[in-house]
């Protein structure tokens, strides 16, 4: 499992007084970057290796900004070319929102989706649970 | 079937060139622009009367920005409290983007769900197809 | 002076309930859509020939979300690489809020800063009033 | 001077692959930070006592994703109901961005400037230098 902390910020609220649920998946994003790191060591933007095909996310309460913010991430099915990511967002102890995602390794250059490299692949098995 | 169209902006791209993929959820909500004001006319903030529930958005094209951009909405399932709204993004006559959303009618002061007032319903269920 | 259009969005909101002061300078840059497509027809991000040098905003009143808003443009002093935009962001008859922006033309290929092209030169000076 | 470390988002790139210049007035207020703690104790938006008043932003180079990022803030002049912050961008030894803001104390309640408390008076002349 990965925990990843979230600094809110002042222009992340809406007028309702909480957190705009547009912003967790920005929130969710940042959390990936370990395994964005994994994927593209020093995530050069030019050498970026992954698309977004799918995110889900379940709002469980209010959001709030300036709390103590946690997302924990782990990977969930691993296929050839795909993988998903679960996460959980927390604040004082508290589940607020879930999410997955399914992310594909992708060649900009030639359009292609890639599989997986093996070295990966085992990373991301280790962070199953 | 409701028709919005999005006006895109340079800072929603990113640096792989496209539009980052957190901003859909933004464009999504825009386009619910019509349903909010169903629910809640004059869409005053301080009267605002849903809350969001799950998004689920599936990406299957590249979104750029500068083209002609419209999201495509209908309304799904219709519970009690709740409803699902239905959303697709065209591009140059290509759909870019799907998603779904689940609204729940919810009152902010007593912190309750709200059952969905009957002209409100009528009107949702005129925009299931 | 050229006139635009701003449909706000309900997360440019914050939770003192008005939209957020780092809303203004994108909303600004909506408006210099205009000239961005004189400098650069098609408005193509592969060939962006403008650098932003300087931005000053003076916040005159509160800005809201869901009101007619209308940024008022026109141009101010044109030098040999570089000109000064003044906008006046308008809601409800009122201004409530000036800038001005420094735009420098830029090749970034070469990295170097580049004369206005007399045509451009030309529709500039026809807008500075 | 206040130094503040700032975690760049893979969304504040653009598509010309750097930080989009509407960035940096959101990094400015995040790294003032302290300073609102100091006129707001726990900073709840509820309880909100400043205003921005004007923002000026000089671009000194590009900003780029991904790189060790301060913000460096000190306090400028020092006026009955108003002072100034003065910040830079550094970005790998270089300053990237400097900026200055003029904020003032307010009352939201009776929507009137308030004069500096005493207390905050003395610690905003202390990090003057």
């Amino acid at each position: 499992m990965l925990s990843y902390q979230i600094e809110t910020r002042t222009n992340e609220t809406n007028a309702t007084g909480h957190i705009d649920h547009t912003v967790i998946p920005v929130w969710f994003e940042l959390a990936r970057t370990p395994i964005y790191e994994l994927l593209n060591p020093g995530r050069s933007l030019a050498a970026w290796n992954t698309v977004i095909r799918k995110i889900e996310i379940d709002y469980l309460g209010q959001v709030r900004h300036g709390q103590d913010t946690e997302v924990r991430s782990c990977i969930g099915e691993i296929k050839n070319t795909s993988f998903q990511v679960l996460q959980g967002l927390w604040q004082a102890g508290i589940a607020v929102a879930n999410g997955s995602t399914v992310l594909v390794c992708f060649d900009y250059k030639s359009g292609q989706k890639m599989a997986i490299p093996p070295a990966v692949r085992g990373q991301l098995a280790a962070w199953q649970e």
